[in-house]
């Protein structure tokens, strides 16, 4: 027998990894200018803090940071996500309703093995972040569409979803979405946070962008609104610190959060301790909040650019305005094919995520994501207008 | 509906995390000599070089580290660990064959979501390492054990195994074992490596502690032997740097690595940058062997201390003489219960872990694991004239 025959597991039936990931090896060429990435800036890392942090902290603490640690998390940590969570997302959670993770992936990754048996359901936005629809097909769940408009998520359609096909969970991103970077507002977040309960399904709040705000008022989260334990949140600091970190977190009803641990056990046992005492240090030290008001003042200006050059683009029919994150999303005109486009696009340099990677089931072929943290401000007025020159021949 | 009835998916059935786990968290009492722990020394741990390494990266490599990386692993650890395996396992692999992990144990979890569906079979040494049958058992394999002898895996019972068995692949720890500290002799190795390629059976090569060898002469790899690309080999710096950093890797076949990678996108995206930077500078500068020199002098009076006392220790029937690793095994007299004896050695402030444990299907109360490297060798004489006592008495 040859090995290149071998029989895979199932779960990657249909499965042939993030098709966003091949694009970005088509991007890899100089002088290209890319708002198809879905990364901070590098100018927003803190490395010289860290660097003096991650010394601190193994020269202080080395032989507990070195040495395995609990799956359940570094305590210092899970102290200073309790206050985290409280001050920035407005709920209380214990250090026993804690968990970190390697990422917020990971928190997905372990909410997906604690609720999905194949042929699962779960509701998702449409469209939604590729990553963790990619995990969710991976524990062969069945994905289910809710109908969403320009505020995001229809909470009477999700409340017929939830009444007819009884979902193992709905997946939501409220705020500035991936890839639309629409806002759920205030009261679809309560009425979600009463739907699982009602209807007793579970909702993973997945909030990575919250804290890049650059105008308008905060919201509260869907979790602030829980009242028995429905909602998990899951937390990043990939977008506010550092992505290659890999620390984010999940909090959830300890029995939930159980399983979660469990899981994570045989995955990766724990994150990495020097990772966590970085955060840690980070968040306790008072350093967060400064750095996100340095970040989204850059971030900021740069979407304000990407937003006033859209409104003269030819070919665009319509565009979200975020108040924050880092994507805007913007459709065609109908008989437009964005994913065509990108390869002329490709050709003058200037790339973006044609829309339809992030539907269920593909289509909306006339859809765009463009993301705005990774370009300066000239550099966002260079890459549009050679997407204008683009899109208005294409128009015609 | 009460959050607290909610329906976990099937995996979980008949899984409750792991029993070693909860035995540490019975130990944490002052004054309490462990051979429970499987953790390396902490005194054996670099702390002031990894500051130093941790510090001098994220300064001169800052914006590259703190950003989202690559799924297939940080280029400049790709280079190192491909002369790793060539100089210290005696085989080619070049950065396309190998993939970093969160620690090896990810690398079981991946080989586990590749290849297995709900029932398939994965041969085990019985007793083994603990972590990795619950891995197993989440992924809802069927665990078939082999039979082993002092030497380990019988392979003329493997054979038999892998032709009537049809098993997706072969889990073994080939050098100082845990929980046994047995190691496969060359000749076994070989047939190893024969059998996976004339039956088509993946092999899972786990050697984390292989680098601790204090006595005796090193035996090539089961990787080494294999032509095909039958053999996936599991690495760990776990225990000869630092388990803290969670920086493991994986070996294998592309096409099987390739399968591996997409399920790590969805699970973490990648493992943290700044640990892979750290080990990659650490094996670049060459200061592992050095180390390794080091640490395998004071592990290595350590072991012979124990085994040197097991000799005079009462209830005991037999034990095993590894030349190197973390643990030895021991047997007592058929009649006497290891799990029992365990509470009357915590009451005197001794601890082990009973073997049955390591069992797939429990049994064998008689054995136990005894962990040398967490105790220096007055620590150990204390605590095995404690255990001397305990058994001795039960003896009677």
């Amino acid at each position: 027998m040859d090995i290149s025959q071998i029989r895979f597991a199932s779960r990657y039936d249909g499965i042939s990894g993030s098709a966003i990931r091949e694009i970005f090896k088509m991007l890899a060429v100089p002088g290209m200018i890319s708002f198809a990435g879905g990364n901070p800036s590098p100018a927003s890392f803190p490395e010289q803090e860290l660097a003096e942090i991650a010394k601190d902290q193994l020269l202080k603490n080395g032989k507990t940071l070195l040495q395995y640690g609990a799956t359940e998390g570094y305590g210092p940590l899970l102290e200073s996500l309790s206050a985290y969570v409280e001050e920035r997302f407005g709920f209380k959670a214990s250090p026993k309703e804690i968990l970190p993770t390697t990422g917020s992936t990971q928190g997905m990754d372990l909410l997906c093995k604690a609720l999905i048996d194949p042929g699962d359901k779960i509701v998702i936005e449409n469209p939604t972040f590729l990553g963790n629809m990619q995990c969710m097909h991976l524990y062969q769940a069945q994905l289910i569409p809710a109908p969403c408009d320009e505020e995001g998520i229809e909470t009477d359609a999700l409340e017929e979803i939830f009444r007819t096909e009884h979902p193992r969970f709905l997946y939501v991103i409220p705020t500035f979405q991936n890839p639309t970077g629409k806002t759920l507002p205030l009261e679809r977040r309560k009425k979600i946070a009463a739907l699982a309960a009602e209807y007793g399904v579970i909702v993973a709040e997945d909030d990575p962008y919250r804290d890049l705000r650059y105008t308008g008022e905060e919201l509260p989260s869907i979790k602030s609104f829980d009242k028995e334990g429905w909602v998990v949140f899951l937390g990043s600091f990939s977008k506010v610190i550092s992505p290659g970190l890999r620390v984010g977190f999940m909090c959830a009803e300890p029995g939930l959060l159980r399983k979660c641990t469990i899981g994570k056990q045989s995955t990766d046992v724990h994150t990495a301790l020097l990772n966590q005492a970085i955060v840690d240090t980070y968040l306790r030290e008072g350093r967060l909040m400064p750095h996100l008001n340095e970040i989204c003042k850059a971030y900021g200006e740069q979407c304000s650019t990407m937003l006033s050059l859209l409104g003269g683009c030819g070919g665009i029919k319509s565009f979200t305005k975020p108040q924050g994150g880092l994507f805007i999303w913007a459709e065609l005109q109908d008989d437009m094919n964005a994913l065509d486009l990108l390869k002329i696009c490709v050709e003058n340099k200037v790339a973006y995520v044609p829309g339809t990677h992030f539907f269920e089931g593909g289509g909306h072929l006339n859809t765009l994501r463009l993301n705005f943290s990774m370009s300066d401000v000239g550099t966002i007025k260079r890459g549009m207008e050679k997407i204008n020159d683009v899109f208005t021949k294409a128009a015609k």
